[in-house]
């Protein structure tokens, strides 16, 4: 099985928020999507964390989805003056934001009466012609419009839209990857793993250094669509390993 | 002491890695910088993670180092063939990728001299014109290129190279923030929020909903670079709170 262009699915995601610029919050979103595509063989191509701001999100969003199958973006679409992201989708679209009916019943059921003010009705407001992208936490959904899906920054809120809209995207062929992790210094291998990727060009092969317990070590990732394509690289990682005097130890918890 | 835009410095961070785009590895270097750059004065406004693809890079990197003042780097300066950044540096400045002999000098005198292999001296290729940044924790240096800081992956080492380049930073006023959390739904608090900010036009506020022992909350965040705003702000938003029948918490550690 090798890989055709045809056969390769990309992504981008970006994420909404001052917060994560500023440094006040670390991004919780980003490696859920980046895992969740790639088991759907779906690449991660670029993501881009970018301002609050409504020039800055439309251009993003065009950008990104003339340049990939899919976009992904989190945060923003709350009640609060500072959530923009519906009205910037829909200005990317070049599209009137209008109040969605289902979202304003769904929202009158969802809260006591009384309490559905104008700023919680302005979660109801999607670009016109959107898809809604179901919340199964707190029931306030995202949307979708053509190939770009707008979903909370909230980390539980955005896993159980991202887990409920899956079975919409059509992969690619998935990823798959395998890890041998060495205690060697990176320069020591980085010979014999050229050669390694010059004799298998139909895999990836990625070195991540790393210092633990005051020793150098290197997780040597493969990685490719095709599962025999990679035992054959790995074997000849493994190999290189050995003959450098370590032990080739394989990453738990890989595929 | 208002803002002008003179005085706003600008940045961007790329960082670059497939193994963080395929959701292997989470980034944990983007928070370090932002942080550390806002203390400088220094507004980080765009993020992007992105592919080990010299392409890529090299675009990436143009469009980065054109829009914002300062563009920081991480990740693929090592020894292994998947380390393109500095080839990739190199072209999206027009210049030749050259042998830095005083990196040469130091690797020669940190590493045993029959172990100081091509792949090694890989890590002495830079841009032409670069000024080394150094590398208090495992010597192999960055570099700098005009706006362009390029700096290691990985994180203690990222974080030495940032800490040992901020004195070549000039910032512009620094952003200060203070940030009162209240246990109320975003929903309930967003029109006197928005109130608030109609009359604070001078400050940012942001709003970040969460959800903990299964209640919902929302931290509100005022920034400016003017302390005396952000209070009378704070005091603004504190009464909103009050008004609600909640508690407004000053958030530890908040400047």
């Amino acid at each position: 099985m090798a890989t055709h262009a045809a056969d390769i699915v990309t992504a981008a995601v970006l994420v909404i928020g001052n917060e994560v610029l500023s440094g006040r919050t670390q991004d919780a979103n980003l490696q859920y999507l980046a895992a969740g595509l790639g088991e759907l063989g779906i690449r991660l191509l670029e993501a881009r964390v970018i301002a609050d701001d409504e020039d800055v999100i439309a251009r993003a969003v065009n950008e990104c989805r003339a340049r990939y199958d899919y976009v992904f973006t989190t945060g923003g679409i709350g009640p609060t003056h500072d959530d923009i992201t519906s009205a910037a989708v829909a200005r990317a679209f070049g599209v009137a934001l209008v109040r969605n009916p289902q979202v304003v019943a769904l929202l009158n059921d969802h809260y006591a009466p009384d309490t559905v003010n104008e700023a919680r009705l302005k979660m109801a407001e999607m670009p016109e012609g959107a898809r809604l992208v179901e919340n199964s936490v707190s029931r306030v959904p995202g949307f979708q419009i053509e190939n770009v899906f707008v979903l909370a920054g909230v980390p539980s809120i955005m896993r159980a839209m991202f887990d409920g809209l899956k079975h919409r995207l059509e992969g690619g062929l998935p990823m798959l990857s395998e890890t041998l992790v060495a205690r060697l210094p990176e320069g020591v291998i980085a010979e014999g793993l050229a050669a390694a990727q010059a004799r298998h060009p139909d895999v990836e092969i990625g070195s991540y250094p790393f210092y633990r317990e005051g020793r150098s070590g290197v997780s040597l990732v493969v990685r490719s669509p095709d599962a025999a394509s990679i035992s054959a690289a790995i074997a000849d990682v493994g190999a290189e390993i050995r003959r450098l005097g370590a032990e080739a130890i394989d990453e738990e918890g890989d595929s």
